[in-house]
């Protein structure tokens, strides 16, 4: 008999399930739109039903366990707390409302960025490794940090959150209210608000004047540095700069053999990569020093939230 | 029976060997200066003079094992490499050394600050706890990372060099060549550094102005601060606020239950842990603040070394 496991991924605007065969291969897909649901009773209702509905599990085939990332989400309670980009406030029972449909079957949760080095791990290109770390550069810049091949979650399951180190103390203002964060120069606002800085302080001609600065997007940015302009390739080398720093502090930590990078920035490619390459041995401690493999993500990128979050019963 | 470990603590100046009874007391111990050795050969035959000469040894009490605490220990190939502080270059095959006179017990090598973590996990503060970090605060900067309750080597044997981390990349020298790390502000050498800089900028009345700058100790800042030295006061409030913002992202990657600070340099006490306490606090994501310990180690001063070596074999 075949087995499956369920992967879903709670994001803010939309949610994905998805039914995962166990050679890594998802079967079947559903999306649903996370606001339309006024509270998260009604939203586990649903997503019990699309997984009732996969064809192989009304035909009977065996159901592992159903793995779930989302913002903020913690291992050890099973809850999501105060995720600042859900509609639903407070703590939300997750692995409780999910084992309330489905009690016989494992129900396991953590953080999107945990599940995706979970994912790494167990479908992409750290199948061989136990000490690594994924960084995820999207909305937020997220991270989950393996260790000895266990992911750390710490005393309180909140391990791993390098996107919420400090470059600089008095930098600029990040959303969880400190100032200088990672996050707030490597997430896409983050390119943005370095991209309005430096159009705004020369008058050198660039593609990127020709949008206007509200329409502007990361994406943009990527594809004129692409095109060898040269505030798009200054804004990457910037923020390039400063997450090779802080990554460097984290191989300080952990010493771990590889460093992914994934996450709508990360599409930007070698004009993203090639500077974080050559500041990232830069900045390192010589015992570190060209040992460390720092290059994308090996998990197909419309899948790895799936399989992440699948992965964690594997885990 | 009894049983018995031997901690061995080798320094760049003296090294120390004890004997430690299943109950972590210390029965025997004896110092060796490590720089009359013109050979490591030579150096380890006198080690296992010693140990052999120990009362419980010599009567035939059963020898548990050998830990090792080093500059530069590492753990996977059981060599010191390229330390700093000591006279024997290149690669010393250190464990290799130690089996040649005792091949039936386990030799185990780690570096020092690795050590002192494992000596608070099985000895101090620490025996209760999965997840916490061991500062060491002394001529240089050391970490020990345990988290899930293992030590945190990494892929290489070289992880935790928390005090290699940069706190300013265009900030003081540091001895490994790179610029701002941490080590260069908060270990004994980085705290006089401060002291000499804030004693030029101003003409403050200080004790400090009483010893001529060559002179200087970070025991005397300590002393001054005890005694309400605003520039002794200051020179630990500039240190700890460096040391806060590190420990913070330190804590936003493996998010631990307690740090623990020991050396030299954490014998200045309250003058130092207050302002760290005070400015950690401030610098923690929300999600970590009110929920992380920071105190000193529990280990006594003067068996730290000894009993943390010692404690490898029980790791």
């Amino acid at each position: 008999m075949k087995t499956y496991t369920i992967g879903i991924d709670i994001g803010g605007t939309t949610s994905v399930i998805g039914l995962v065969g166990s050679d890594g291969r998802i079967i079947e897909r559903e999306t649903v739109g996370t606001k339309k649901f006024s509270a998260p009773e009604l939203f586990f209702e649903r997503l019990s039903l699309i997984i009732r509905g996969f064809e192989p599990l009304r035909n009977g085939e065996a159901l592992t366990g159903i793995g779930i990332g989302a913002p903020n989400g913690n291992f050890y309670n099973g809850t999501i707390e105060f995720a600042p980009n859900l509609e639903w406030k407070g703590i939300i029972p997750v692995v409780n409302l999910m084992k309330s449909h489905f009690q016989s079957v494992p129900v396991v949760l953590t953080n999107d960025a945990n599940a995706a080095a979970i994912g790494e791990m167990i479908y992409g290109h750290a199948k061989n490794e136990s000490d690594f770390i994924m960084i995820t550069l999207g909305t937020g810049v997220g991270s989950g940090i393996v260790c000895g091949g266990k992911l750390v979650y710490g005393h309180d399951g909140f391990a791993g959150e390098i996107g919420h180190t400090i470059y600089d103390p008095n930098g600029r203002l990040c959303g969880c209210g400190r100032r200088g964060c990672l996050e707030t120069y490597t997430s896409a606002g983050g390119i943005l608000q370095t991209a309005k800085e430096l159009l705004n302080k020369s008058n050198q001609p660039s593609k990127l004047r020709d949008y206007p600065i509200s329409e502007l997007t990361s994406k943009h940015i990527g594809e004129a540095a692409v095109q060898g302009d040269s505030i798009a390739l200054e804004i990457f080398d910037f923020t390039a700069r400063i997450l090779a720093l802080k990554l460097a502090d984290s191989v300080a930590h952990t010493s771990p053999s590889s460093i992914y990078i994934f996450g709508g920035v990360a599409k930007a490619g070698d004009v993203l990569m090639n500077p974080l390459k050559k500041y990232f041995e830069n900045f390192l401690l010589q015992i570190y020093k060209n040992k460390i493999s720092l290059r994308l993500s090996g998990l197909p990128e419309n899948d790895a939230a799936i399989l992440g979050a699948a992965a964690l019963i594997h885990q």
